[in-house]
């Protein structure tokens, strides 16, 4: 933990934040008022806008099958790239600044390359840094093992690297900057009157996350509840005031739907005839598992004759390796067929509030079906419930959810028009 | 030193061989076959093609004045990714390789950044690598300092890097591949009967290195020279056998000069009616000195009545600011003018055998009068003669030398065709 007297925090700015030149120099200046406002700041960058995709496509030039050890040490020169430029930008604008790549950071990962999971942070050599007044820009998205070589962590990575950061160093705040203004009660970009969220609690952003929102990796949120490092996620491009996501939402009495996501990439496959004894379900899901392929919600109806059909979701690119591993598996338990629907969508409300109270998963499947949309699964948590619809429907059904839990007012801060 | 069975060699690529996905999969299969033939291998390479140039552009577009510990860090990226590639094109051939950043590779360095000094290499990585049967794929240009901040070596650096290990490692031959065949008795543009040397001694490649042949830097020869490493300059798009530079070249009685080289990257600065007095030369020195302008050839003419003419010469694209410097200082000491010359060119002849045979400074200056070339200033060392002379008669100049003293068969290897 920092003992110092000033306040430190954390800052992370994603790949289109620092996308060129000009946006660098954009950064530099929101770091330098942080700095000026008398924090110990640290920043996480990651790669610059595509840059990380092209160094994937040139070690696809090069081989087929790029050995995860070397695309890691090749990835991580993107993030090295971006915070080295980081530093001269601040300098530029007169402040004293100094780059630090993960390893230098003092991430140390585990070897799993390119989903590395930190299990340490030694943060020497930032607070040596910080306490020589330099701004320290730590490389995101990257660790080193103990043997030396340099790590990726896969997904999410750079702002797990601000999260581990702003935990190690007892950071009052870790700053998400990226760009979205925060997170809001349901995709704007279908719902106009959507409002942005003042505040979110850790489990019910995980939720969001998990099922459809893009504003943050799940990994980094998880991380932040474990360490109770408070999270703002909030646009580079502007000075709109973000989303905090934290332990406890208000006290007060609120709307306890929280948000509405969606997420378009759900595929469904429905195997037909089923016998059902135990461990067919297991025949049917590991080589699935084998073949690294995820399977979301599965719904078994219930058994007419000790036969019965299940059905389960894929992501949507993973369908067609999905219904060949299954067509072989039917054949060897006496299943009839399988059938299956690419074009899917999962709706979901999340909600603290949700757990304790009944009536909202009946207002919900009422609502969809007033709209006349019908549901094909549907999985909860205490938190949250996510009907499984036609991708079709999608935008009507957000939309009248976000009437029926009246969000309109849920955030209290009206969002504002998006450029 | 490698105490290891086999032998060992260490081979560096430059920027263009390594400079797409296809000439890095030629190099892997080059590296391959030496493998193939029984040696452990150690690889060095350079940045892919220009980006290094796009690297500092992309630094200038951030600010005027990168500093030097992050644009190093910067620059480094370029090799790892080069590296990495390298090692992934010699996976897929069915290799065992791993990348390893010059900090990994043990190349440890002060911490003058972007020409640092190597003072130490902790081979201790590589060697256990190359005990695994891995071949090691080593980012070159660049080093680590003790506090694990990422230096660069500056200009040759990455044939320093292979040279440095080759010392450390015991190889039995350091080769430099690049995109010329060797090194020739003159430059086969401006002399095509001109014949590639077989062998040559570091003193002499030193004095060609340093006065125009582009082929290696005089840094990782002096090196070589310091360690008694052999080195072999041989290009990378063919199998055409190079050139090694070595201890000793040919105990028979051979061609006493062994190569001309000229460079036209040469001006001059005349300072007319200089008061002769001690100290002067200083005075005019030392604020070039200052203003990191390296000064090349100086002579003074014999002073009449103490007052004298000072001639010396810059690269090119000093001119204008040395002339703005001496300008100011000529009006201090009460010189009476300075003159310039932009357009000179260096014409020189290399041989250890020259230094106890008279004869070939008087051969040398009979064939450029003979051709009509003035000569502006002479200088030499005990291997050398260089005459400075107009730019537009550098080929006529070279042509005419390589003729006086016989070098069309002194290679023994005629000179293919290039392509």
């Amino acid at each position: 933990m920092n003992k110092g007297e000033k306040s430190l925090i954390v800052q992370k700015y994603g790949g289109s934040s620092v996308a060129d030149a000009k946006r660098i120099r954009n950064v530099a200046r929101r770091v330098a008022k942080a700095k000026d406002e008398g924090n110990q700041v640290v920043v996480v960058v990651s790669a610059m806008g595509d840059t990380t995709d092209e160094l994937i496509r040139l070690a696809y030039q090069v081989t087929e099958q790029p050995k995860e050890r070397e695309l890691d040490l090749l990835l991580s020169t993107g993030e090295l790239v971006s915070c080295t430029l980081l530093a001269m930008a601040l300098e530029d604008l007169g402040y004293k600044a100094v780059s630090l790549s993960g390893a230098q950071a003092g991430i140390q990962t585990d070897a799993s390359h390119s989903r590395a999971r930190i299990f340490r942070v030694d943060p020497g050599r930032i607070i040596s840094e910080l306490e020589k007044d330099n701004i320290a820009i730590v490389a995101g998205f990257q660790g080193v093992t103990q043997d030396m070589d340099i790590t990726t962590l896969g997904r999410g990575g750079s702002d797990t690297t601000a999260v581990a950061l702003a935990a190690s160093l007892g950071a009052k705040v870790c700053q998400i900057y990226t760009d979205v203004e925060g997170v809001y009660t349901a995709d704007p970009r279908l719902v106009p009157e959507a409002s942005k969220l003042k505040e979110i609690s850790y489990e019910e952003m995980l939720e969001l996350a998990s099922y459809g929102a893009r504003v943050m990796h799940p990994r980094g949120i998880e991380l932040g509840e474990l360490y109770n490092v408070p999270i703002l996620v909030a646009s580079s491009f502007s000075n709109s005031p973000g989303t905090i996501i934290c332990k406890e939402a208000f006290m007060e009495v609120r709307n306890k739907v929280r948000g509405i996501v969606h997420d378009i990439n759900v595929a469904k496959i429905t195997v037909v005839g089923v016998p059902d004894h135990p461990g067919i379900a297991a025949t049917i899901f590991e080589p699935l598992s084998e073949a690294n392929i995820s399977v979301d919600t599965i719904v078994q109806n219930a058994s007419i004759e000790n036969i019965t059909d299940l059905s389960f979701t894929v992501a949507r690119n993973d369908l067609a390796k999905a219904m060949s591993i299954v067509e072989t598996v039917i054949k060897s338990i006496g299943a009839k067929q399988c059938v299956s629907d690419p074009k899917l969508a999962k709706v979901t409300i999340v909600g603290t509030g949700m757990q304790n109270t009944p009536g909202y998963a009946a207002r919900m499947f009422r609502t969809l079906h007033e709209q006349g949309i019908n549901i094909q699964l549907i999985t909860t948590s205490e938190i949250r419930i996510t009907c499984i619809i036609s991708e079709d429907r999608v935008k009507d059904a957000v939309q009248a959810l976000h009437r029926a839990f009246e969000l309109e007012s849920a955030g209290r801060m009206k969002r504002k028009k998006q450029k």
